[in-house]
């Protein structure tokens, strides 16, 4: 089980090569929340989310035989681009496979780090990065099922509450569940009387109920979510730290999760991508709980196409 | 003639009300320029815009009697924005004169923060204006030929260059020209070697020619820009501060303009108005000029509709 040691060494290991993103704050906002919020501005972060962090710490920590061979990883996107970021930081070749359907946006961002792309149907992934492995020995990077990803993906909540003293509450949003376990690890550890919430949609609900079960539940098939970094099923050790440090989560409306990007483009001049505007979705479906909180958000990211910002 | 000493007035006396707004770097600009590019963060400014720093100088510099009179003015959207949350400050009065045309998402702004608003055509404008000062009493706060004003925009430039030792270059959009005049002042009193830029567009380029013939030229008539806060000509003391500091304009077409505005959502994840990423626009035309050398660019505002970003 990853420890906030794990995600100390993880800060050392990847300071450099991550920005220390700021952390900002909006009056309107604590105004319509009755809180004190702080956004930790990881859609500002190296190209462009937290996921940066989670595939640096794992690339930095391989040893020199392994890396040598690359990596490879199967993702929806932001992984990839970081996983490619990383692999340009050591130098070592990087193979990404994803699924047609990943936006274009995203495509570009993994193909200008120099990564090779192999695209494949979303069914076919884990087969197709099996291949790979098999042909080229590059080491597999999961994208949130990693030890080294969750610990390096905890070090935006462990700079945040660095950046904010003393915060009642730190939410983040929950997918396959890398941020959201890392960063229950930093602040159950850390400042154990906060609350820990996780932003989930409601189209994709299987961490809500898997934490209200007890029990892991099968990832959603073909959700239909904007918030397309959270398609993906809780990941096993994922939801064990979750529980272990007793993760509330709040699911949100599609409809929500829009008006969060919106605010976030008009009012914070921020562009947040739908993943990481569920977090003000989260915060606004609960603002009843925060009432005079000072509440730590984590943005995600910002790779976005802006397709929700069209007109329906 | 505004000075330096004028600006450092302004900066004492808006301290507070303004933010002190960040400065970012992005290594795929500097990559792409060749240079080190810093950008004010002034779309992260108070109501959006770098226009709250001259508005609050303006209202916080009258007098108690005249104050509880009330300010008005005629303006494109971020003035009236700025001077009604100026007025809020100061708990006085406010009136607003704006075009039919004004973009919703600043009539909504202005309405925001409790001014009164009086919509006419973009050519009655000071006439409604005088109107309103004759019927209320109300002090008129012109959008950028008050001295106030123009010193209050300077302070921007003010904060950047204790931010950013040592600039070769900065560069402010130029319209009316409040922003650009309280730029060169700063910039040609404290950098003495460094060059001064204003980026304006095609369309309404009434500055460039004004700078290049000695005579200040009339305002173009209906211009067609997406830069909405750029298409008032130039004003008569901004054109004496620009000739008095050697402003150099450079000229930008519009598709330029949604280049930049779409590289600052896509790659930095600031929401930048066309009006502000005029800058961007002119540093690619210029950057040849630029290679090595350390540019600072004023980002003026973030307030826009997101018109530009639709497919064609």
């Amino acid at each position: 089980m990853t420890t906030i040691a794990d995600i100390r060494s993880a800060a050392s290991r990847i300071r450099g090569h991550v920005h220390r993103t700021p952390v900002m704050t909006s009056a309107t906002l604590d105004r319509e929340l009755g809180a004190e919020v702080f956004a930790k501005c990881e859609n500002l972060q190296k190209v462009g989310a937290f996921k940066a962090r989670g595939a640096c710490n794992a690339v930095l920590a391989l040893d020199d035989a392994a890396a040598a061979r690359g990596v490879v990883t199967h993702s929806s996107g932001n992984h990839a681009a970081a996983l490619a970021y990383a692999a340009s930081i050591r130098r070592i070749p990087c193979f990404v496979v994803m699924p047609d359907s990943a936006p274009a946006v995203k495509v570009a961002a993994v193909r200008g780090y120099g990564a090779e792309i192999r695209f494949c149907k979303q069914s076919e992934r884990e087969a197709v990065c099996a291949a790979v492995q098999a042909e080229t020995g590059a080491t597999l990077v999961h994208p949130f099922e990693n030890p080294f990803v969750i610990a390096g993906q905890g070090t935006a909540a462990l700079e945040l509450i660095e950046q904010v003293p003393e915060l009642d509450a730190v939410i983040a949003p929950v997918g396959g569940g890398g941020l959201c376990a890392g960063t229950a690890v930093v602040v159950g550890s850390l400042l154990p009387r906060a609350a820990i919430f996780a932003a989930e949609p409601k189209a994709v609900d299987d961490a809500a109920r898997s934490m209200a079960s007890g029990v892991r539940q099968p990832r959603v098939e073909n959700p239909k979510t904007w918030a397309d970094g959270l398609m993906t099923g809780l990941g096993a050790p994922n939801f064990d730290l979750l529980r272990q440090h007793r993760v509330r989560v709040v699911t949100v409306e599609e409809g929500a999760i829009v008006d969060a990007c919106r605010f976030f483009v008009e009012r914070t001049k921020l562009v947040v991508e739908p993943s990481g505007a569920t977090v003000l979705a989260a915060l606004r479906a609960i603002a009843g709980q925060l009432r005079g909180k000072r509440v730590g958000m984590i943005l995600s990211g910002g790779n976005t196409d802006f397709a929700w910002l069209r007109p329906a």
